[in-house]
């Protein structure tokens, strides 16, 4: 797509739309579903601005809504700063292969250095092949594996 | 250690040089340390009681302060309800083989219960092979591994 | 590439130059390289039609040598049976995504059941992302990691 | 137990019975069972002495039959001399933590070095606790993962 520029920015209300369709491509890939009162509030908290509140991206080529990213930043008890928790990552299919995923996550770094958050962090699952290509250009695998309570 | 009984109870103002001592030991277990300042913002925070910080618990046999662990309840864009981040878990090594590491998850879970959190979850290393013999138990190993921002 | 048709078959002894080059591709691939004599010795023992040695298949796309594997029939104590270890496969960069890599792994299944191998294995690097989009096809992943003796 | 002295040693055809118990041991751990047939053919094979037949080593501790290691040398693509392949490791439960596992590794080490193999792997499942804090001395973990065909 030559002469289609991509470009990032924070979620605005008119966004809506576009962020319930990323976002539910996004839950598709991981074979799951969440409430429409998921989808209300996480939205307007993606919105709040508030400081213990995701904040979300959206990335456009040309005017076409294509990725967007979640980001946290919270305490963590080895530092004074605040870490960056990188939760949802998203290209829709047909704008892969463009660099919308990578320059999200960066993206995401220049937020946590403006907050001054001296880590970022991301979990995914260990078979992403797709997105891992990705990752180990643009972050390093570490040794930490997820456990959860059983449901 | 027969008649010797296990106690878990929020971090007191007066567990702080205990807190030190377990602390270090943990973090000696992962080769790193931290600078003074950290210890003394972490151990206030532990116990600020605020919404967004780290609580801490720490485990006694009889008298003896032998174990401690640390989590976060923070947003999830995936629900309404937070869920619960258990940073760091430590058993000193006299202690261990004793459940004092599984008195201290279940501890966890009981304080998400009690806060409505859906789910609580940790990372440990994949080669931790002691810690993840007991999470193997109590937790469900995902496939989810870390990535991080490099340094 | 249509009308071009997909062949796969034994290594015949006017298949070295090919096989070289397809070889030297794959080892490549995990950067490293081997001497002169084991590119002799190995080619030999493919040919040799020895029931210990690995054998060799190779694909062509019309004229075009595009791919190679190599296998052993090798004793398992647990079996009766020999089982069938493939060690080497490999396609070329210009050839990928036209299912060479799918059709030598099953050229090979064909071969252990014409042979009553009752098992067929390889080994695969954790990150070698792009075989692992066709293992999860074609095969299936076990918990099975390896070790090797320090050098 | 002090005073009680640890050999290895080839299996001999007077060590059937305690081969088929610590075998059956090894097996249990594995949640499987193999029929009398493949107890018998694997004994005899690894008593046989032919060249591409497993080979197995017993562990007593003092008159105590208490482990077993089973290894082939196999034909390896890379390399012009065969590479040591360990498949079986077991101890019995009550003679863990003597050293019973590292000496017969070691004993299967020294024995590919006779026969000149220049390289010794295993296969471990990647839960296997236990056995890969030994792993991780007297080996390497390396990123490899194994592929069944499927069932």
């Amino acid at each position: 797509m030559p002469g289609t520029s991509l470009t990032i920015r924070p979620l605005a209300a008119s966004d809506e739309a576009a962020w319930r369709g990323l976002w539910a491509g996004y839950l598709e890939y991981y074979e799951t579903r969440v409430p429409e009162a998921v989808y209300q509030s996480t939205f307007a908290r993606l919105r709040s601005g508030e400081d213990h509140e995701f904040q979300g991206l959206i990335a456009h080529l040309g005017d076409r809504p294509v990725g967007l990213v979640h980001y946290l930043f919270h305490r963590n008890c080895w530092k004074i700063e605040n870490v960056c928790y990188l939760q949802d990552l998203f290209t829709e299919r047909a704008a892969r292969g463009q660099g919308v995923a990578r320059a999200l996550i960066e993206a995401v770094y220049a937020r946590a250095d403006a907050a001054g958050a001296p880590a970022v962090y991301w979990l995914t699952q260990e078979f992403n092949y797709r997105g891992r290509m990705l990752y180990d250009k643009v972050g390093m695998k570490t040794p930490f594996i997820r456990y959860n309570r059983p449901v």
